[in-house]
């Protein structure tokens, strides 16, 4: 689709995600001025000297005012505060989109609070990241091949949802369309319910004694497992408590494979635990294998 | 300590463990000839090709024939049959080790089994590799920086246990020394319980309906969580049911650690949740540090 260049894009919540779509978009020349909106001055300073953003304001309502597309990254739990911040000094045709990892909650809070720019509020979830976070992680490439999830609803805007959509593109990636149930259950599997398990790991081994030995002996399985539980615990906080049921969901049946598994080892039923270690030998091999023939944009 | 070279190695089972070692030694030009052992001819057949070992037979007392130095690398459940297979064809003066994650039941198979050799019998543990395996994915420097644990009891004489820590520094390692009871607990926690984590995971995807759809939005967090389950079934079904006690005690630890997420969840307990996570990130964070100031071997 032909895209129309933004001419100022606010961001509230310049990290990773918010840092990286300033720089997509600055090099394919897709933006006009970008402002940076943080609570922290000297990151956001720090974004002006890596020419990340324009300029900056830690005010909310000062950093959205004449933008034509205002992107909210902050953690899921502080979209609420964000939306009324800035509710009544959007301009009149001003899209608002966000990159929240729960979407159900983050609609309902825009619903609430946005008035009538709900039906400019274009909920969205960029499936990419690190491990990383903060302004100086971010890079232009983060977004090249990754997907975005746009999960519009019946009251959303198909203009608003189209220059979401042409935006992502420019900054390399591909969107898909769902709705916000769809999008929570699936991401509720595939990273909310993996980051649990990193964390639970993690934190069953700095509960046993000696931490200390433990620590020393952990070996590169280890690390890789546990490699997201070095992510934003504030973040995490905010996505466990947003998507809580679908969540508790995929908690429950990666519960009863745990079970499986202590049964198994409790009856000695070696057969049990080859044909359940084969199966998801097998099933993240194929996941493997789909990575290369992903669906185009 | 001075190294006293191997006249000849056999080694039992040449996958990734056993091949690396093999290739590691040739490297150095501490071992004379490399006698390979496994089921698959053509599997070894190849591993002379790639001069990985000198020659093979498929049945272990062959194998053993005239060596020295014998490693046995086979998955924990086929060790006593191999033991039971060599005892009455090795040297005189032969010392056996074995590269199995467990230890407990190992050396208990070897003293069934082994009769006078049992005090030529090192129990050994390389803390190495990856979620590949065979022959065709052993390299030179799989050891290189890398811990091996021995772990002899009383019976265990002091001259074998000096001529494989010997074996193991001329591959690059670093030898540590500990009972098999500590092994097995700091292995429990910190290889096996990962693995049984990872295996539940990708399980409880491959349970979820659909898992077509979920796979395809599995992300690299994903990915990376599960990376170990790609190991053996076979193997690992072995050591779950090896080292089941310690195991079983880890999971359940492991199971407290996921309970007190759901319930932080579902009392929506924000401030738990955070401290669960932020506690897990900086126990992740010192592990990362530790890796740099390892004690030298």
């Amino acid at each position: 689709m032909a895209v129309m260049p933004i001419k100022r894009l606010a961001i509230i919540g310049v990290g990773l995600i918010g840092g990286s779509l300033a720089r997509a978009l600055k090099r394919a020349g897709t933006v006009g001025e970008v402002v940076g909106c943080g609570r922290n001055a000297a990151d956001l300073q720090k974004g002006v000297e890596l020419g990340v953003i324009d300029r900056y304001s830690t005010e909310p309502a000062q950093a959205v005012a004449g933008a034509d597309m205002v992107l909210v990254a902050t953690p899921v739990g502080s979209m609420r505060s964000i939306f009324e911040k800035i509710a009544a000094h959007l301009d009149s045709d001003a899209i608002v989109t966000d990159a929240g990892s729960v979407k159900a909650s983050v609609i309902s809070d825009a619903r609430a609070v946005l008035g009538g720019t709900f039906a400019r509020f274009v909920p969205g979830h960029p499936i990419a990241g690190t491990e990383q976070s903060g302004i100086a992680a971010s890079f232009a490439d983060l977004y090249v091949d990754h997907r975005v999830i746009l999960t519009p609803v019946a009251d959303t805007g198909e203009g608003p949802c189209k220059a979401v959509q042409a935006m992502w593109e420019g900054a390399g990636a591909y969107v898909e369309i769902m709705t916000p149930e769809a999008h929570d259950e699936i991401l509720a599997y595939t990273s909310h319910l993996p980051h649990m398990v990193a964390y639970a790991l993690v934190d069953c081994l700095a509960r046993a004694e000696p931490t200390t030995e433990l620590l020393r002996f952990a070996a590169g399985g280890f690390r890789d497992i546990t490699r997201i539980a070095s992510s934003s615990a504030v973040m995490w906080r905010d996505i466990a408590l947003a998507n809580d049921a679908a969540l508790l969901k995929s908690l429950e049946a990666y519960r009863d494979s745990i079970d499986a598994v202590m049964n198994a080892i409790r009856d000695g039923d070696g057969a049990a635990l080859e044909s359940l270690f084969e199966r998801a030998r097998q099933t993240r091999e194929s996941l493997i294998a789909a990575k290369g023939k992903r669906a185009g944009g």
